[in-house]
């Protein structure tokens, strides 16, 4: 089949589409053709990019007859919207993580999808990170035995970063768990293999000035035995990219030297409307917008959500920005995974084979379901201080249908 | 008060025995005056090595007028009856973790020693390593207003290091719970400087030919709101001990090279009867026994048990074998903390102390029955699938007790 350019939409134009950015330029498989954002700046700044048209809201976008695909990278309170408004116009979605904030919203968005046969994918999330899908080709290998026991730990400054005000307001979405858990489940949940049954988690919210979710952690309990330990630390205080090799998330080099840099340059705000703009200046077609480069040559590396173990029956796995560590019963093996050419390529790759080749997505709107179901939950099990168990996803059954979801032709 | 030495006899000359021993062979408040064990090549040893004498049984050894404490250091099983002959031969009692194997027998152990007024103090523990005591002051400076969530991990060997028997056996004491569970859980409860609550565990035994925990992963609450996450895996694969500088957990420099060394050694045996053989002939007086160096002149750090971050409202703490690394909202500061002259004096701190000077332990009875009452829970948790709530300990109460217990007269 020749290759040709998906057509992509981008509804909302802020830091997600920002950092998807690089990879809509780079991926042959895929050009921007317009885009909507109510902020008139954003849109200033995409028509002057892609010389193409911008709009003030979703349906008008959905409405252009160009746009095949549109990416809803808008925030997370319109995920479900959004999402209809483009199946009923018969366009293909990509949608931001997480899905959505309840379970019937996504229920809602998968029906759209399914009824308009049009494709739905819940990404960039950090799931589609080649070290993790090259970790899961490893125990899908066999050669490890079963997974028995993943430890996922993240200490970051999540919680300084500028914010809009809903994103500090778990009633609305905010927090630690939609944001972050999101990421941490999903990759937890690809790694294992398995169905989730069970979740017990706690989670921490103490600075005042900051009041939702900024740390959890928790047990997750998979049909088959195995058992994940999930912990996450937005305070900006430790920070585990050390045990990454000081490569950030973005599979960026890191330097230890900014510490506290998140901290000190929100203590120079004093509202939270000054903190929303200082957020949507940074963004995309904002005054103090950076475009992306080419690093200056610096090779990337993959991007990552974290240090990770996977213990198998005969050995532990351990995903890295540029490279699988095997640590067998007999020997260390670092298998290295060359570096990336077009960040988040993972993402096109599963979008354009959906799209084009009818290949089931791994990352479709049911998969991201369970994850968000599971996000739900732990904010259940912390708030009545009990295991909470997660019914049986009526699409999947068990979940070694990674396997039956992806590569296989609808 | 002039200084003395302790005329300690040891019950039980193990592996327990021998990595105390640099202790008591360079500590000058200790000195060892008398042994027993089964194992005449133990006795034979000790008697060459201090010219004292030796006993079959510890009745005997705890008829020895010249006997002040008695060392209890034999298998778990024997701490609470051997306990108990020392206290009724006024002997005081220093007995290794775990103290004992369930509240009951702690309750006997409590009494016996509360009945002859001598002292009872369990260890060593890695609680006693000087960087979780470092990082527990600066909490109780303040600074960092209150401690909120502890992530504590440790990967190892345990599960084929050599074992008796038992030691594979949950049902007779064995397991990572009993024996490194023992360590986690008082550290963190150490830290946490709160009482704790509730437990919700999950343990893992995936290897049919080592039939105990090797691996578990929890959740401890605490009263005052903090929670801590708590792994460990001892299957022989990751070893975190690369997040702790690869200072192995008795302060040693350790070398990556040595990979899956346990699991080799082991491989070579072919009956339980032989690994048992194969740990006597490692330990004091055995065929392969080596006697303490000094190192070859290296400097030893401290010992440690994995590594561990305390968040607290106003930074993370993270305690390491040579510092304590504090987190701030602005800085990072490494706090050194010179490198031990006598590894583990720590023990020997809080001994002679309470002997010499009446000093209550931080790690008496009471302390450590309720850090075995929470082991003991993890594997209750594990069991039943829900949390565990943790009945006040009717002696500490509230356990800002730390401060109650330690450094006050009697
Ligand atoms: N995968 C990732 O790495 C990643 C990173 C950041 C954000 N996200 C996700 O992306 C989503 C957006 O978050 P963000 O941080 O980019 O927020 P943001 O505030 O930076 O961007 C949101 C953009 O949407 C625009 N917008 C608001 N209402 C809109 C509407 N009705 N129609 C169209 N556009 C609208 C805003 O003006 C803004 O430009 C969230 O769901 C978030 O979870 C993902
Ligand atoms: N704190 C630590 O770092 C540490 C390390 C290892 C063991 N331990 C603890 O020490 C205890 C012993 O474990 P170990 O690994 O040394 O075992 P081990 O088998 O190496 O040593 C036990 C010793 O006790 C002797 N013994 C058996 N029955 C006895 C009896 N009735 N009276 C006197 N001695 C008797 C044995 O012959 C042996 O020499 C356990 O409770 C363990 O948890 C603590």
């Amino acid at each position: 089949m020749e290759q040709r350019r998906l057509r992509i939409g981008v509804a909302g134009l802020g830091r997600a589409f920002s950092l998807m950015l690089p990879t809509f330029l780079n991926d042959p498989r895929v050009e921007l053709v317009a885009a909507c954002d109510p902020r008139p700046e954003a849109r200033r700044q995409f028509e002057k990019d892609f010389d193409a048209p911008t709009y003030g809201d979703v349906p008008d976008l959905a409405a252009d007859a160009n746009v095949e695909v549109i990416y809803v990278a808008s925030p997370h309170q319109f995920h479900a919207s959004h999402t209809e408004v483009a199946a009923a116009h018969g366009k293909h979605v990509l949608v931001e993580k997480p899905i959505a904030l309840s379970v019937e919203e996504c229920d809602r968005m998968i029906s759209a999808c399914r009824d308009a046969s049009v494709t739905l994918i819940v990404g960039h999330c950090h799931s589609f990170d080649t070290p993790y899908l090259e970790t899961r080709k490893l125990i899908e290998s066999g050669a490890f035995g079963s997974v028995r026991m993943i430890h996922a730990l993240n200490f970051t400054d999540y919680l300084y970063r500028p914010r809009r005000p809903e994103e500090l307001s778990t009633a609305e979405g905010g927090g630690a768990v939609f944001s972050q858990a999101a990421h941490q489940v999903d990759i937890v949940r690809l790694l294992a293999g398995q169905r989730a049954t069970r979740i017990r988690a706690t989670v921490g919210s103490w600075d005042p000035s900051r009041p939702t979710e900024g740390a959890y952690s928790a047990i997750l309990w998979f049909e088959a035995g195995a058992f994940a330990s999930l912990s996450y630390n937005g305070y900006g205080h430790f920070d585990s990219d050390e045990w990454t090799g000081w490569i950030g998330e973005m599979g960026n080099p890191k330097c230890p030297d900014t510490y506290g840099s998140a901290r000190r340059r929100l203590a120079t705000l004093v509202s939270r409307d000054e903190e929303a703009s200082l957020k949507a200046a940074g963004t995309y077609g904002g005054a103090s917008y950076q475009p992306p480069t080419n690093q200056g040559g610096q090779p990337r590396q993959h991007q990552h959500f974290g240090p990770l173990i996977v213990s198998c029956e005969k050995g532990d796995l351990r995903p890295l920005p540029d490279s699988v560590v095997i640590y067998g019963d007999q020997h260390i093996e670092k298998r290295n995974i060359d570096a990336p050419i077009v960040p988040r390529a993972e993402v096109i790759d599963e979008l354009y084979a959906a799209v084009v080749e009818h290949i089931t997505p791994i990352h479709d709107g049911e998969w991201a379901k369970d994850t968000l179901k599971i996000c739900v939950a732990m904010l259940e099990s912390s708030r009545q201080g009990r295991d909470i168990e997660l019914a049986a996803c009526e699409y999947c059954g068990d979940l070694i249908a990674l396997s039956k979801h992806s590569g296989s032709k609808r």
